[in-house]
C-alpha cells in the first residue's frame, strides 16, 4: 500500500481508476498515462510532480518526482526510467493530448517507444465528468461556504467604490471563508483572476476569453472583468468569484444593486431565474445537453429578450458547463453539444442578460443530475441583492 | 495599420517582431505561428483569442477570434481559415512546441499541410529573455509598487494569526496597490495561488512544485505555501508574493519574524544578503549563469550553511531565474544551464535557507543586466523586519 491518497479519498480513488480501467477496456487500450495535476489529482487524491499509469486491469502504478516524501510509490528522476521499472511497455496507451505539450509528449513517446499512443483526453474526460457521492459532498461543502462568502458582501460594500475595490474586498471574504483562490481551468485559453465582477456598461465590453461574460479588465495583459468603474445608482453589480475550497469548486453568480434598476433589468433577472428553475427541472439523466440550451433559448425568444441574452455586443455560444475539479468540464450545454446528461454530472447554468446602461444581471446555480431532475448545491437568495 | 496594440506599445512590439524574424531567418525558418496567451501578449501588446503569424520578413499578420471590436484585423472563426487568407503556406513554420498541446498541434499541423513545421520555442524563449528599455521601465513600476505593498505588512500583522490570515491580508495589500493578482508560470506542473507566505517549520514541508521553497499549503489539491500555522515568537515569516501590477512583474521575498530569531537563522539570512550583492556585481554580459550558480554554493560551503541552502528536507536546483511575463523565463542560475547572461537579461536571485525550529529565511530581488553588473529594482530594505 503506498501512502500518496489520503485515507478518506482512498475508496473513491480506487473506484476512479476501475472506471478508467473499463473505458479503457472497451476500447483495447492497455493503460492510461496520466500526466497532468488535474488527472494526477483525481487518480491520486493529491498533485505531485510525476505521472500514474493507470492500466486496464484496474490496477495503478505511481511514479513521483517531488515531493521526495511519499512512501510506497516509485521515484523516477525521468520518464525514461518508467518503461524499465514497469518490467514492459504497454502495447496500446493512451495520452492526455488535451493538456500535454507537443515537446512533452514526443519525449514520452520516446520513452515508450514499443506502445502505440493514442489520445486519451474524451476518457477522462467524461470518466471525471460523472462524480461520485464523494466529489459531489465535496461540491456542497463548496456551495456552503461560497453562498456563505456571498452573504456577507452588502456589509462591504461602500458608496463609491469602483468594481476593483469591491472585488478585493470580496476575495478577502472568499478566502477568510477558506477558498482556496486558485482558479483550474482547462485549456491555455481561458484566464481569470479569482472571478468576475461587473458593474454598468463595463459588462459589455468583449473579451478575448470562452467565459459567458466580459468586462475590460484592468490591464491588456488579462483583458476580462472589472475595469475600475466607479459603482453609482442605476448600476447592476455582478458577482461569479471562485468557489474553489477543497480541489473541487462550485460556480455561483448574484446580482448585487444600487439604487433602482430599470424595469428591463428587472425583467431580465427574473427571466434568469426562471430559466434556472426550468432547466433543473428539465435536467434529468438521458436528456441531452443541447436540448438544454434550446429550452433556454425558446424562453428567452418568447420574452423577447435576444438582444441582450448571453452578452449584448459579443455573446456567449453556450448557457452551462459541467464543472469539478476544473470550472469547464463535461457536460456542456450549447447549441452542437453532444453530451447527454448522466446521474452524477454537475453543472453550473448561467442564464446572463447585459441591459445597456444598466449592466449584467442573472443569476448562475450549480446542480447535480439526479433521476428525478437537477438538485441546486448553490443555495442562496436568487433576487437582485441592494448594496449599502 | 491595425489598432490590436495599445499606441504606448506599438514601437516596441515593432522592434520584439524583428527581433523574432531575425532569429527566424538565422535557423532557415519563413514563419512562426504564435497560439499560446503569453506570445500573443508578447507579439501584439495584449491578450486576444487566436493566433499570430511573425514572418521572416518582419511582418506580422494576426488572426481573431475574440474579442469581436478589434479594427485592422484579419477576423477567423478556426485556423484552417489562415492559409487561405495568407494566399500562401509557409515552406518552413515554427510552432511553439512547449505549450501548444499535442491535439491543437496535429490540427494546426493538417492546417498548414504543405508546411514543415519544427519547434520554435527557444527562439520565442530566447527573444523574450532580453527585455527593451519598455519592458523593463514596466518592470522597475513592478519593483516599487511591489515594495510599497511589502512595506505595509508589519501594520497589517496581529499577535495570533496564522500564515493563511497573513496572507489573506497581504494579497489585498498587493491588490489595492495594483497588483492584477494573476501569476503567470510557463509550463503545466507549476500552480501557486499569488504568493508563497511560510512561517515556521512549515517552510520545511516539501512540495511537488519546482519553487524555489516549499509548505505544505491548505489541501492536497494544491499542496505549497501556508497551511494555517499560528505565527509564533521564534517564528521567520518568509514573504514571496505576486508582482504582476501591468502584464510583467518582479519576484520578491522579505523576511519577517516575530520575537528573536536564532543566531543560525540571522547568520543565514545575512548570507543571503551577501550572495545577493555578489551574484549582483558579477552578473555582467557574458557570464554563464551556471557560473552565478557556483558563487553562490562556493559561498554557502564556505559558511558551511549546505545542510540549510535552497530547503533542507528538500532541496530546490537552482538560486535564480529569468522573469518577465512569465516568472520562470530564461536564464536560469543552475548547475546545469547553458544560458549566458545579456544586456537586458532580468533576473530574480533568491538564495534561501530553511532553519529547523525557526523557518525560512534570505531575501530575493529582482535584476536588470547591464554592462556594469546587474541593477536591482526591487528596492526596499533587507534585514529581517519585526512584525508587530
Amino acid at each position: 500500500m503506498n501512502n500518496i491518497t489520503p485515507s478518506c479519498v482512498r475508496n473513491d480513488v480506487q473506484s476512479r481508476i476501475a472506471r478508467i480501467a473499463a473505458m479503457l477496456q472497451a476500447h483495447g487500450i492497455d493503460a492510461m498515462l496520466v500526466t497532468d495535476n488535474v488527472g494526477l489529482y483525481y487518480v491520486s487524491g493529491r498533485v505531485y510532480a510525476g505521472y500514474a499509469l493507470v492500466s486496464s486491469d484496474a490496477t495503478v502504478r505511481y511514479f513521483v518526482r517531488r515531493p521526495n516524501d511519499i512512501e510506497g510509490v516509485d521515484y523516477i528522476r525521468k520518464p525514461e526510467q518508467i518503461v524499465d521499472m514497469l518490467g514492459y511497455c504497454p502495447a496500446k496507451l493512451a495520452m492526455q493530448c488535451d493538456s500535454l505539450c507537443v515537446n512533452d509528449y514526443n519525449r514520452l513517446c520516446s520513452a515508450f517507444a514499443q506502445a502505440q499512443v493514442v489520445d486519451g483526453s474524451a476518457i477522462m474526460r467524461s470518466v471525471r465528468s460523472v462524480k461520485s457521492s464523494y466529489e459531489i459532498e465535496l461540491m456542497r461543502q463548496c456551495g456552503l461556504k461560497h453562498a456563505r462568502a456571498y452573504s456577507r458582501i452588502p456589509a462591504i460594500y461602500k458608496a463609491g467604490m469602483t468594481d476593483v475595490e469591491l472585488q478585493i474586498e470580496i476575495e478577502r471574504l472568499l478566502r477568510l471563508e477558506g477558498c482556496l483562490g486558485i482558479f483550474r481551468v482547462h485549456g491555455e485559453s481561458m484566464e481569470l483572476f479569482m472571478g468576475n465582477i461587473l458593474a454598468g456598461d463595463n459588462a459589455d465590453n468583449p473579451t478575448p476569453y470562452d467565459f459567458a461574460m466580459g468586462g475590460a479588465g484592468q490591464d491588456p495583459s488579462i483583458p476580462v472583468g472589472a475595469n475600475g468603474t466607479v459603482i453609482e445608482p442605476g448600476h447592476a453589480v455582478m458577482v461569479d468569484a471562485c468557489g474553489n475550497f477543497n480541489g473541487y469548486m462550485t460556480d455561483m453568480t448574484r446580482t448585487y444593486c444600487v439604487g433602482q434598476l430599470t424595469e428591463l433589468a428587472l425583467k431580465a433577472h427574473q427571466l434568469s431565474i426562471d430559466i434556472n428553475c426550468r432547466l433543473a427541472a428539465e435536467g434529468k439523466p438521458g436528456v441531452e445537453a443541447k436540448r438544454l440550451y434550446e429550452i433556454a433559448l425558446e424562453m428567452v425568444q418568447q420574452a423577447g429578450m435576444e438582444d441582450y441574452y448571453m452578452g449584448h455586443r459579443q455573446k456567449a455560444g453556450f448557457v452551462g458547463h459541467g464543472l469539478g475539479i476544473e470550472i469547464n468540464e463535461a457536460p456542456v450545454l450549447a447549441p452542437r453539444s453532444r453530451d447527454v446528461l448522466a446521474v452524477g454530472h454537475v453543472i453550473a447554468v448561467e442564464p446572463k442578460f447585459v441591459i445597456p446602461g444598466t449592466g449584467a444581471v442573472g443569476v448562475e446555480n450549480t446542480y447535480v443530475v439526479t433521476e428525478q431532475g437537477m438538485d441546486c448545491i448553490t443555495l442562496a437568495p436568487e433576487e437582485i441583492i441592494p448594496l449599502g
